[in-house]
């Protein structure tokens, strides 16, 4: 398949051109969007959109039990899916939940959630990715900047830009909590990367990601573009970003932990090939190769 | 010399109250104070205050021309001056510049400022000591919770709360840039810390604080009650924060420097004595001991 996002090809940082829509088909004339065309017009543009209040308290206390029992269920597990702090013990993120919790599992096929996503990928979807991030607070460390979209593509062989993130919010966040920063517009923008993978990359970076990630004249191209959005809003919160939209957060030394779900979606039309890279695949708790579709 | 504000002397944490007036002397009372009534009370209150554009653009542009020569100037030197990142050689901290930049030294005697200076603290002043800090973008680290006077009085031997800080923002401050945080209130509650310091604890210390901080439970209360702030503004601003102010800043990947110049003014009637670690006092450098006051 031609490699249409080449990128860790040489030491070279470039900008491509998007070759793909932001949202795939024309949910305009279709009927029942749950999105206004405000709110599409916004994700079009931008690269993301937040919905205030998407969960309501009582879910949301739910949601949190669940993921602070999957932390203390897991604390002395060896499994490759925990991934812990650079420079601690401290679980990071828990990757994969929902294959092996039934409440997450019923959350990533939650109706009104899926028929957001069905709208703007104009596809039937599939969870690729599932993850819990927590940050504590004190000692959370940064993410530093980095499209999905990259490493997705060169490290798990998805071919075209048609996946997104859903971000669900189950601390309050702030700005000073170290909350997900984003750039508008980045996703038009592909920043091809120098370097080269090397195998097993993911025990390393999903503790530090130095690799895949764009150099500072691009970010800085970026950010000059487009500015910063930090959305902030209480737990239960979603933020919706596109694939390739540029995003990381700072370190949190505020005493509010900053926990997040991620559901990772990709249209059943752009499922994974052979990594691009040339490499070997990653394994199915990062980036699914069999996973069923959806269908609310 | 009586003690009032122990700390490091045992393995406990514990919550002392304030003994000292944070405006010292009635300045309501006083003629042509800078600062009107509600400013006062604001900073009375909360241990810091804002003043947006103090400085105009003109004035921006020469300190920032400064403080980049002195980081350009100094890269290869070797002084204990100059503070580097723990996991690079990038200059963090510039301790000391007035005394060898006469226009820094010229700053720290502007009459505006001193006349605002001398009205909180109620006396002359001198210059305890003179900070750059850059955090530059992308790589900047966070600088912990930390009471300025608790390792001042502990390690300089400032006898009294009767000192502040001015931070000039050098650098736009934006909310996801590192700014600095402050906890509204926290002055008026001494934390007084577990541990013993070492000899030449500076030397550590200024790359990276462990010791004369909070612990989490305190720093959890200190915030339970006043919250967190994070005075944003265009470079030019200033704030003024009380010596016992609880404060610090996250990283900051962004591309957008943050720096500021620090000025620390503390009260001629409150010079340093020996350090109540009982330790050597720390350099000049650090902690001015022969510093003349300053009349404007």
């Amino acid at each position: 398949m031609e490699d249409l996002y080449p990128s860790r090809n040489n030491d070279q940082f470039e900008v491509l051109q998007r070759k793909d829509p932001v949202i795939h088909g024309d949910v305009r004339t279709r009927k029942d969007c749950p999105l206004s065309d405000q709110q599409l017009s916004y994700y079009e543009e931008n690269g993301f959109i937040m919905l205030e209040n998407f969960f309501n308290k009582e879910e949301v206390k739910k949601l949190q039990n669940e993921i602070f029992n999957l932390r203390d269920e897991n604390q002395e597990t060896e499994s490759p899916k925990i991934i812990r702090e650079p420079e601690s013990d401290g679980i990071r993120s828990i990757f994969d939940f929902h294959k092996s919790n039934s409440c997450l599992d019923e959350l990533t096929r939650t109706p009104e959630l899926i028929n957001i996503v069905n709208h703007l990928l104009g596809d039937d979807v599939y969870i690729h990715q599932s993850r819990v991030n927590y940050k504590p607070g004190f000692t959370g460390k940064e993410f530093y900047w980095h499209s999905d979209f990259e490493t997705w593509h060169v490290e798990d062989g998805m071919p075209r830009m048609r996946g997104l993130s859903v971000s669900i919010a189950l601390s309050d966040n702030y700005s000073f909590n170290g909350p997900l920063m984003l750039v508008p517009g980045s996703h038009h923008y592909y920043i091809s990367c120098a370097g080269e993978t090397p195998e097993d990359h993911f025990k390393q970076s999903l503790k530090r990601q130095e690799l895949g990630v764009p150099d500072h004249d691009h970010m800085k191209w970026l950010v000059d573009g487009g500015g910063i959005e930090v959305p902030t809003g209480k737990a239960g919160s979603l933020i919706i970003f596109e694939s390739n939209t540029m995003h990381g957060s700072n370190s949190n030394i505020t005493p509010y932990d900053r926990n997040n779900l991620f559901l990772v979606y990709n249209s059943v039309h752009n499922r994974l090939v052979q990594p691009f890279s040339g490499g070997k695949p990653r394994p199915d708790f990062i980036a699914n190769r069999r996973e069923e579709e959806i269908k609310v």
